[in-house]
């Protein structure tokens, strides 16, 4: 089988993705020992997803650092577009925000862009999505945010601050642009043309609301960055400081494929699978261990290949030491895929009942978290 | 001189429109004598501004009337785009706005599109608009717009409820039908682009808010027809009635084009023009009379060329039989230029005296009309 070239954008992610490769063609940074070094000086250890590089790039972190060393505190911006309920791989930017937030007691804005699939996608219209859009957002705040320093807003319900600020980006951004950028055509929809106005906004809204210039740090995927590659000369200007930002690779999907997507049940693990799914799923993912055990045991596997082995890395075993171990279980042949499978379904649905525990407790404090008009 | 072909779109008036023209090539029905009977008929005597055919021509006034007389009332929806202070001629659509909620008791929806003019032109930002914008709407509602049956909101104002029902529409709107209809191009901003889903909005809102069906008319101008011409068979796919609409002239610039541009100011008389600028303004319009008092005498003018005259017609003698008297005496050469100057400018300037002491009292009501999120 020969990988077809990968393809990133806002609205699709197939095939392989070379990473280093969309680093390069972007001018992303990949993140080094020496900014590594510059965060711990602040956060202390680093989180595993940096340690890892599963976060690997960055747009503009040294500034960031240099203003926050000079006492100019940075907000964090992230997000998440509600179409289906949440898998566990959209919770990668959410995960990273919340420990930025509790290492550099740091602001947090969470965008729900309730229009965005229905105009880009066949989502429904905002209306129709409410109600899955608040379940997303008690998945996110579960993860631990702090009330009073995080600031959660739909996009239809905090209209009136943010269309006014879209509308002063999208003067600035022409169709040729889109075009060149998200690959829209003729045929596109104005709505979705649009839209990535709206996703711009939030990376500089915290200074329009203070009145002075606030630095901006964006935890994202690296498929949400076309949209601040078009928006960041213009919030520059605007007369703002242009975001930071940090990229994280995707968690494979189960079949080993580049990216877990919603649309696609049998790929994804869902916060709300109940754990005789997950063992099912996880049963089925791919490990590429040999044919027989006897062969496994013989030559070893791959855990860059292995999706068992990616999950932990990704989210499943936090502990360096651990993870060591079973990686060299599948490299060495000596564990099975029966075994790995049925220890990593375990762990994910230890995590998956925490979390709904979580999610009943936020659902309470929900109104602390949101911002509407 | 030869004329050149008229260009009337929503960004540009220019050149002699043929009127006619314009309602055949969009589908208009012109205003007959059969409709003028039905509106006749629950409205009492026409205003003159339809009897003189100045609101010339119509869309869908036969159904609206038909759901009318089954009892299914309708209402006005008109707008005005900030950018500058008001003119004269920017009073048409409110007028007959105005005298139909009189007629009819029919609530009356005033978008005032504070995006608009910044995104399709050089207009200030919204913020920086919000001063000229109230002005905007104090002129409009010293017409005597009734409270509790008049609601006016800001663009970016209302955008809580505006922009989920823009997304709506923008889904069903593709960039190739907005390139046909406002001849926008790869370089056009996609703000602009965009913006044509806001303007549909207020057509059906009332249909949104009410949770049923609710007519909607529009008296406008027709340069502000390619909105609804785009925006009318998506209000019908999303379940909505498509609103009716008629169409008025422009009022002449003073120098005799087409249309009273409120970018030229020597065309143009503002609202706030003193009695002396009114003076010097109506004093160099133009009339089309002959070079000397004994040639006008002799031959008579033209009071369809005669902008004087036409002020008149248009806005400062409703008295049809005193404007009989005007126009004969342009038309037979006993009227000449100064004496019928002096008494426009006169007309002119007690109106807006009158008007602008309305304007002032309309500043401490202002709060009953504006709708806000």
């Amino acid at each position: 089988m020969v990988d077809k070239p990968a393809v990133v954008d806002a609205y699709k992610v197939e095939g392989k993705v070379d990473y280093d490769q969309f680093a390069r063609t972007y001018g992303l940074k990949l993140i080094d020992g020496e900014l590594e070094k510059r965060i711990e000086k602040y956060a202390g250890p680093l989180h595993f997803l940096l340690k890892r590089r599963i976060y690997y790039a960055q747009r503009e972190m040294g500034w960031l650092l240099d203003e926050y060393e000079k006492g100019n505190k940075f907000y964090i911006y992230t997000g998440r577009a509600p179409s289906h309920e949440m898998h566990v791989g959209h919770l990668l930017p959410f995960v990273m925000a919340k420990w930025l937030q509790d290492k550099f007691r740091a602001e947090v804005y969470i965008q729900i862009p309730d229009e965005e699939k229905f105009l880009a996608k066949d989502a429904p219209e905002p209306d129709a999505m409410k109600s899955l859009a608040m379940d997303n957002v008690l998945d996110i705040i579960a993860l631990g945010f702090k009330p009073g320093l995080t600031k959660v807003f739909l996009d239809t319900e905090y209209a009136k601050t943010m269309y006014k600020q879209a509308v002063r980006v999208s003067k600035h951004i022409t169709f040729s642009t889109m075009q060149a950028a998200f690959g829209f055509g003729n045929d596109s929809n104005i709505g979705k043309i649009f839209y990535t106005s709206m996703q711009a906004v939030p990376a500089f809204l915290k200074s329009v609301q203070e009145g002075k210039n606030v630095p901006c740090l964006i935890p994202l995927a690296i498929d949400q960055d076309v949209h601040f590659r078009v928006a960041r000369d213009v919030i520059g200007k605007l007369g703002y400081y242009k975001p930071a930002s940090i990229y994280t690779k995707f968690l494979p999907s189960l079949d080993g494929l580049a990216k877990m997507s919603s649309s696609d049940p049998i790929g994804a693990v869902y916060l709300n699978d109940d754990p005789e799914t997950v063992k099912k799923k996880i049963g089925k993912a791919f490990t590429g261990q040999q044919a027989t055990a006897e062969l496994q045991r013989k030559h070893g596997g791959d855990p860059d290949k292995c999706v068992v082995c990616q999950y932990y890395r990704y989210f499943f075993e936090p502990n360096d030491a651990k993870l060591k171990k079973i990686l060299d279980g599948e490299r060495s042949g000596t564990l099975l895929a029966g075994e790995h499978k049925a220890h990593l379904a375990e762990a994910i649905n230890a995590f998956l009942k925490a979390h709904r525990a979580k999610r009943e407790r936020a659902r309470e404090k929900l109104d602390k978290f949101m911002m509407r008009d």
